[in-house]
Parts: C-alpha cells; structure tokens; sequence
C-alpha cells in the first residue's frame, strides 16, 4: 500500500529536529527525506545521510530539469527536495517525513497529497530564550531569527495540524498520535 | 472549553466493552454516557452506575417529552440516552463516550457534532469463535447474534473511524491515538 507523506514545519528552535529523531528512532516505517542541498558539509555531516551535498552546477541543472519538489535558497545555500525519490519511497510503501520550512511546505502541497504538521513554540519569548540559552548566536541573528519565526508561524493556519512544544514527551506523543490516526485513514479508505 | 463526543459502536462480541473500559481508566477527562433502562437490573449491577434503571412508564414520559438523544427496543427492553446530560457533561469540558449501536449512532449524528468509531471483530468467524468460547449461549442465540453483527458491520462506513479489534493493545492504542488527535483538532479549531 502507498505510503504517507507528512510535511513537518516549524520556526528555528522549536524543537522540530529533535522531535523527528524521536519518531524515527522508534517507527521503522518512517522515512526522513534527504535533501540536496549546495551548502559544505559541517564536520560530522556525511554525503547522503544529512543531506546529498552537491554543487551550484549540479543543483541548478535538476532545478532546470524539474526534478525538486520543492526547494529554497537559504542564506546565499540551495536546498531542495527530489520528487523521484519521493515518489518512490512512497511507492514502495514507505512513510515519508518531509522537514520543510512553509515555502516549501506550500509547493509539495500543489503536487503531492500530504499531511501537514507545524510545530508551535509555546511562545515567541521561549523560542527567544531557547536562541538565547544555545549561547551560540549574536543578538543580530537571533534578532532575525525571531522575525523569521514570527513570519513562519504565521503560516500555521495552512497545515492540517498543529502542536505545541511545551513539553516534548507531550510533543511527541502528539506526532506519533497523528502519525497512527493517519494509517488508520488510510487502512480505512482502502478497505473494500 | 466544550468537550467531545465519542459515540463508539461495534456489533457483540467485538470486545467493545473491554476497550471502553480500559480507555475510561487511563484518561479521567473521559466519562461514560449511563443509559436509562427498562430492563431489570442484574446482580452486581447498581442504579446510575450500569444503567439508570427506570419503569416503563416513566420511560415512555420521558420519550414524550423529547428527553432521549436516542432511544431502541433491544429484545423487548427499552435503552435511551438523555440529552440533557449529554449537553450538561460537554458544556463542563468533559469528552463523552456514548456506547450505542449504528441505529442510536444515526440519531445522535443528526442531533449533535459527534466523533463516530466503528470498533470491527477481526472477521465474523473470529467473532462467532468468541461467542461459542464464552459458552454460555445457544446455536439459535449465536445465529441471531452473527447475523445481526454482520447487519451492524454493514453500516461502519457511516463511521468517522473504523479499528479492527484483532489485538486487544493495539486497538486500545488506535482508540487512545483517535482521542488524541481529536483533541488536537480541537484545540486547533479554538484557537485564535
């Protein structure tokens, strides 16, 4: 049977990385999707597993050709998703996890069916303090990054659902809750 | 904020009770809906606990009036379920489970917004093993009864949700999941 497609969205420091470990770490069925993306490998980052590093050339020529779902140019770096391994993943019956600002979020939405889930901060003043307490940003980013969320957020309203990190067992629980709901539906629209 | 409506229906024997219960126990915000009845209590069960055990002329005064969401004759006994209480309980902020078969379920859509779960036995043979297991019924009883399931099971696309009871924590966790992400749905719906 087909797989599901879940776009997951959320500002910069609400916790939505830490969350999709959690779900793929304990949901085999679950697949994250592996972009391309133009910008250098971070030490510790491996071809293929963060992301598929390829350069400018290479990128625009699979924009050019159409091959991107979706994709976006973040601080001077192009990332983007290929629609043929999705399709396949998809195919073959494997759930899929799309980790996509709401850009991108609405640009799959036009092509594919999927379900979308936006990840709340409980507050922009937490998602302030959070910036704050990584200690690793300057008041300037973390200036921007807080007009970037307050923009991302305003998008929530576009996704079939949202949920709040307050608490990420709660959190969690959440997502792996919608995730059941969601093959429930499915079994269901596909039964005779 | 108002509470929600769970009206769950499965044909006998699909282990629908066992689940009930085992959701009311985990989640305290869940209440049962008790029925008025004219049958006869039976030993152990207590008036307001199982059944608010009514005569049947009191009964019929309240069906005069208008009380019952819904109401059915089962073997010549009379079941209803008040809407008074039902609006009382949901204007509190409880979530209401309401146990009732695909007849009561059409009358409540009609009268209320309600989340409908259609709890489906692995296969009809499964469920006429459980019932000649239980042992404490006759051929003709079990005949009537499979029959009458497999009537019910037609009307399970009328359902919001369907879950198989093949085993027993997986269905439980399928149902906790629907109430969860229901509650999401509404606590997205609330907000500003």
């Amino acid at each position: 049977m087909r797989g599901l497609l879940f776009v997951i969205t959320a500002p910069s420091g609400a916790g939505k990385t830490s969350l999709i470990d959690a779900l793929l770490a304990d949901d085999p069925q679950l697949k994250l999707s592996i972009s391309y993306t133009t910008r250098a490998p971070r030490p510790g980052e491996a071809n293929g597993r963060e992301y598929h590093f390829v350069d400018g050339k290479r990128f625009l020529a699979m924009l050019e050709k159409g091959e991107f779902l979706e994709s976006a140019e973040v601080h001077g770096n192009r990332y983007g998703t290929s629609e043929a391994v999705i399709r396949q993943a998809l195919k073959r019956g494997d759930d899929v996890v799309l980790e996509i600002d709401w850009q991108g979020a609405q640009q799959v939405r036009r092509l594919l069916p999927c379900i979308g889930i936006f990840i709340l901060p409980p507050a922009v003043a937490e998602l302030e303090r959070r910036m704050r307490a990584r200690g690793q940003d300057s008041d300037a980013v973390i200036k921007r990054r807080l007009a970037s969320a307050e923009e991302e957020i305003s998008h929530a309203p576009e996704f079939d659902y949202a949920i709040i990190n307050k608490d990420f067992e709660v959190a969690k629980q959440d997502l792996q809750a919608i995730i059941r709901v969601e093959r429930l539906r499915k079994a269901r629209a596909a039964a005779p």
